[in-house]
């Protein structure tokens, strides 16, 4: 990888911590691993993009399907504890927060504007949830010609089994995959 | 559906035909079930769109990592018979054609213009393959607040295993699924 970047994706309060109710099974599993990564890219210098879900508290930029469970349970609220960073992964001075509204990170925002801007020649990919918005943005970067290296044991859905069929399908369209360790080690 | 569209994504030879090197291996079953929709929104008069993947000759167009499968391998070249839309699905005047270089029908399309145009307040989607082409349509149309129901024996994979687990995810983020027997009963 020549100049890679790393995208950490919803791994905000309201899809990490417990009790939450969109709660992402694997989180305690992900966060230390992200963290890795994390310090890693951190200790290279190299860019750290937070790719994070905010909503307005009225609702009005929710995906039709679900609005209904947003009115019930706002989740990812600007402004609220829920929406922010988990606390191991708070952003440095000088990373990139790109808020965003759908599952793609690419859909609505600035990030491929500024991969470019910054030279990014690979996108390393870690966070919740495997098969929504980890895999949406794993198949835009593909679109949008950026080699991938899924961070596996970075990321993680509601099952193990989830998760491995994901990591399958994103493998049969030319993401890599490798452990954190193993891709620490490229670095 | 108040004014739904029917979406057949990469019906064409070189991914349906048997020996294509590049064919789904569920098309014999997927092929029969696109006609009976494509009958049914005829019969109706209801907006039909062949999405259909397209590559110039030199594959300029190919997407990183398919770069070196289409050098061995040229598939979905413009102008060629593997290219065209599988016979028994022919498009009729007045159908809309829409050429694509990516998996999703909305990646640098007219699609959602069209389909904003058209006044079309909900998709159906049929075709192969399942985790690719299909899915990433799905997931686009969601994101851009249309309702979608998806033609489950209408759309395949290589293998069935696969093809479930990528309806559930689906499912999952509020794609509807139903037999083609039970779509066309709606219209």
């Amino acid at each position: 990888m020549q100049r890679p970047a790393l995208l950490i994706i919803d791994m905000q309060n309201d899809f990490i911590l417990e009790g939450r109710p969109l709660r992402v099974a694997s989180a305690p599993v992900v966060i230390p691993k992200c963290r890795e990564l994390l310090d890693a890219f951190r200790a290279k210098g190299l860019p750290v993009f937070h790719i994070v879900r905010v909503h307005r508290k009225d609702g009005s930029d929710v995906e039709i399907t679900r609005k209904e469970l947003f009115r019930k349970q706002p989740f990812a609220v600007e402004g609220t504890a829920g929406a922010a960073i988990a606390d191991p992964l708070a952003p440095h001075p000088g990373e990139y927060v790109v808020p965003k509204v759908r599952m793609s990170a690419f859909i609505g925002t600035e990030l491929d504007l500024m991969l470019r801007t910054l030279g990014i020649t690979d996108l390393v990919i870690a966070g919740v949830q495997t098969p929504n918005c980890i895999r949406t943005t794993a198949f835009d970067a593909i679109a949008y010609n950026y080699p991938v290296v899924l961070a596996r044991d970075a990321t993680g859905a509601q099952s193990d089994e989830i998760h491995d069929a994901n990591v399958r399908d994103m493998q049969n369209i030319g993401v890599r995959t490798m452990t954190v360790r193993d891709l620490i080690a490229t670095l």
